[in-house]
């Protein structure tokens, strides 16, 4: 969760032109060509305005074929705001969400559910960014006692902010477990592509079939311009979301712009073959990296990202003209992500640099 | 405020394909090609996410061309969350804002001001939309009495609601008098460039030399895809709006798209040709209804709006193949928006219709 | 709503002592001895905290048996509290609440309602304090419309911060046309007792059997040292309240000091005994008044406070005896309240003190 | 933090009477005779309200002499109310708390400081509910960067929630090293007073003289009816704080009854006599526990609670006569608090009654 080193690297690159690629974030990737092609289709005479356009309804439709019928999904700008949307509509005043620490939720958006949603977060150290039942359990505590918070929200993220996923088995038992007690389950699904692609599924049979209640359904990582949007699982829980979602100001006016991009990303494949494809770069990478005896993979590599210690110093030679970031700067472990535009040429080239950085300091060293 | 009647005709016309021309809003037009052609040249290679990328800096740049070295600008996805931005960066807890009654912050925002910003509204009544430095001290009561909330801010909207327009000796007035106050002036310019256009004036001219400490840049609505950017004249007051953008949910990942559009619109004259195509429609669609005995001009015609008492009949007969909002249901009056992309033709068919709906009624009734 | 001219005379007078006696506020009144005495009585031995206690438990009794086994009530610690946790209750974020322009909740609560409850309050100006049911329709508009808050709760004061009076036959109406637009009714009964004393009815009658579904019931400016309650006369509108009043900072924790006054005054006729005499000391002003002609009464007088205009200079030098509050200083309208301690003497003195404050103006302009 | 095992004892115990005296927590015991009587005192004649009496002045004047003439004091009514005000004085919107997570603020105030105040609680773990300087600079993170809260405010609690105490010496510490990061430093002085009393020195010293920039200062606990006071011992950072007061509803009406407790408390030594009586009855009560073979005291007794782990059963038989909390349900650990009323003569029943009850149990099990 520190990362200070990028900043200080970003000055050396020269990030924002074709030839350069980095590994630093799936968000630096540039979006598919058919998304954009996709929005100058939709550019084309009036529309009427604040999402009651056809290109939306058409992106709703498409959203329904992956989630089923009864869901019912509200297109939004960017995933925190998808994730402040979902806990906004769940949870009252005095309710509370259980969230791995790691969870962006938690870490990455600016104090934003705290002030902006307005809930106490209670959450679970993990080794790997993943809740178990057990985790969920060990903070519902003091029911019914005013003194404190009433845990009402579980959010676990698809993939993890850590590129480990979890298996269908594994949401289904957090379902169960949450609805045991009462409380309703969210995905942060910013990646949620990956995780599908990975395990060769569907999106929605990740989602509303194991009984995921409410979806953060990610589009900008994979390949989109900008746009995630709030997929209710449990209609139920729909009820005045669209009030939250002005209010929270997640509403566009031109909203056929989000919606083609939806429309071109989920409609076929784009979002498997992107995600797909993200995903087999950064099993490349790892599997190069385990090459490398300066480095050890810290984590599983079950999407598009690979964790890593390494040896800063070769870290920082290699970071100059390949941004990527320090996850965790007491541990040495840096992050890795690959996005639908890395090449394999691109992977290889980076592995080589690291490895003869690392061999450079060891005969430095010698 | 009112905005019944238009829901009950959206099932009527097929809004959504070149052919159809609505009056309904700007918001309904759809982007210039040179905006998303400009989106499509930065979709090249990696890019910094969140801002930190070329395009953001040229963004910047070009503001600060428009407004001043001194001040500092965040791009941000919408009109709400540039106010919502606004607002938060300059009111403390206790602190309010004056506005007109009709001021989008007031009506059209969903409480996101009370809400997410926290801050009460004080309201004029105007019969213009337009503030004037002693609405400003009327409501600037019980200085220091803690049971009441404080003002600290003045809302104007430039050009307003209803379509009229402050010059700049009216803006110098209200600066002067916030400031003798201790009030700031904030502009929600989401329609500021039709009214620079309309004063043949640049953009800066209108807001940082006379006075205005925060400024809410339109792009949207005069042909941009999304984006609005929060434009602190008084630079003091910037400290720590970066934060406030990220907590308020308006910092996109993919920050060059945003950008781009910026250096589209903003960088040559294409903020004013499109302005001045709008008003020039607006002031041509007023001189018709004019021609119109049934009709009655409200306003004067400033901007790119038209606010015009009919009759309902004719209006809704008209309105079910030119969609228009009903601005106020109780005097009869409608909205009529023009766009970067109304044509003449548009225009005096418009104006024909109407002129033959009120005649139709006019012979039923003899 | 103006109320800088007691400000500067405070300085003047000694508040504060046995011998002065001001008309500035109900708050300004001691505790009745019988309240204290009912505190000393409970501070034996320990008790539960935070509500537990058998006092506590009497206290609920006695107010269910004003307003109803269905009922439930809450103690907290101030009025602003009271109202704050009742919107709290009732309205979800996207909600607003319909109320005159004059309510304490709008000019007197430091912007809580805003920031605390993040409602937007729906103004109606009134000419005395009161709503009717066109008010409160009027108020209601755009329903379903996602850019608008959406009306949940009217908020009427019994008696009115202009010391008038709803008849149960006009809250009932209130309560019926609130109802018929989904609608719940909230009342703020700071000064309930002097209402329901002046009709010579029970407290009860004037909230759940008419209607009303929330109560805020006042006790401390009827001779309580401070305490107010929450009433829910809809029992489904409690859900969760009690952790709502925790969150609200509204919980005390040594609860049999807020509930041993509840008993003493709402167990048998204090708050009857008290309210009555305030009542009788107003309308003893006012008809004193009545017969000064430098004096015009501008409200009716049907609880403690008498609303009147007079000359300034007369004012204030009786003010620097017998301080009282300038209510609207551009109509020159001064508020007067009574307190349960109020004597007749008192009254008489200072409408002699008035007379002749303002015959001595009237010999120096002659 | 798990205390659900009172609860289940509620009904058998007659908490409430004279007779009766529980270990359950500082806030089960009655008001001082003294303070009662100081707001017998008071209660003459009219005085301003909202603060402005002569009771609040001398209350004010009693606290500068405690805690320097450049404090300044607000009272309010409860420790919650104290904690955000606090908080809200001192931090922005994006701004953070550090706090150990076994602090009042995190886990019994409701959930006030995410929902009222608006900041993100950045907790460690602590074995003795103290925080280190290194606990601090462990939490101060991406400094700048936008994504995440930024540390703002330490806040400790004086004498901790697990009966400990902070030396001079360390808070000296946790002071200097906060301010060399940019934070300012909270105490939570619910208990400040067993804290001073338990080292022999004066509250102020414990305060403003060793760099503490705000305070929540308990009454409470110690023997009020109720009232805590925000201390500013730097008094800019009480720019507006009266604003807060109001908004966050803390602002009593009758302001004198507050203050006159706080001259009781705080004007002569009854802070200081009440507190060190408790401590004393604590310290006892932990020597008598050590003499019983089948209970460990698990945390230094520096203050009027003892931490202790003790067979549950023969806990639960004690509990019903003499009601105490569970502090953690896995641990087994208990939670005794002494009070200013409490005896000597109540602690050896206490003891002698749960070594009867563990013997019992001994016996049971051979």
């Amino acid at each position: 969760m520190l990362r200070q080193r990028l900043r200080r690297s970003r000055g050396r690159v020269c990030v924002g032109s074709a030839s350069v690629k980095a590994f630093a974030s799936d968000n630096y990737a540039s979006a598919h060509p058919d998304v954009l092609a996709a929005m100058a289709q939709a550019n084309v005479g009036h529309a009427v305005s604040y999402g009651a356009d056809p290109w939306t309804a058409r992106a709703l439709e498409v959203l329904r074929g992956h989630f089923g019928e009864r869901s019912q999904s509200l297109l939004v700008f960017n995933g925190s705001g998808a994730n402040v949307v979902s806990i906004r509509a769940v949870c009252r005043p005095w309710e509370a969400v259980i969230c791995a620490d790691t969870a962006h939720v938690n870490v990455d958006e600016g104090g934003a559910p705290e002030r902006i949603a307005g809930v106490k977060l209670l959450t679970v150290a993990t080794p790997d960014g993943k809740l178990s039942p057990d985790d969920v359990r060990s903070r519902v505590t003091r029911v019914g006692d005013e003194h404190a918070v009433q845990a009402r929200l579980v959010t676990i993220t698809q993939s993890s902010e850590y590129g480990t996923r979890y298996t269908p088995e594994e949401i289904r038992a957090l379902a169960d477990a949450s609805h045991a007690l009462g409380l309703a389950l969210h995905m942060d699904g910013s990646r949620l592509s990956n995780a599908a692609a990975g395990l060769g599924c569907g999106l929605g049979e990740l989602a509303g079939e194991l009984g995921v209640d409410v979806l953060s359904l990610g589009g900008t990582k994979n390949g989109m311009v900008l746009g995630e949007a709030v997929v209710f699982l449990d209609p139920a829980l729909a009820d005045g979301a669209k009030y939250l979602r002005k209010q929270t100001l997640q509403l566009a006016s031109k909203g056929r712009y989000l919606a083609a991009q939806f429309v071109a990303m989920f409609e076929g494949d784009l979002w498997r073959r992107n995600a797909a494809h993200a995903n087999a770069m950064a099993a490349r990478l790892a599997d190069r990296l385990r090459e490398n005896p300066a480095v050890t993979v810290t984590q599983r590599v079950q999407a598009n990202g690979v964790f890593a210690v390494m040896p800063l110093q070769a870290a920082d030679v290699v970071r100059a003209q390949w941004p990527f970031y320090t996850w965790d700067e007491t541990k040495r472990e840096e992050r890795l992500m690959c996005s639908w535009d890395t090449t394999a040429e691109e992977v290889d080239a980076f592995a080589d640099a690291l490895a003869q950085a690392c061999g450079a300091m060891s005969e430095a060293a010698n």
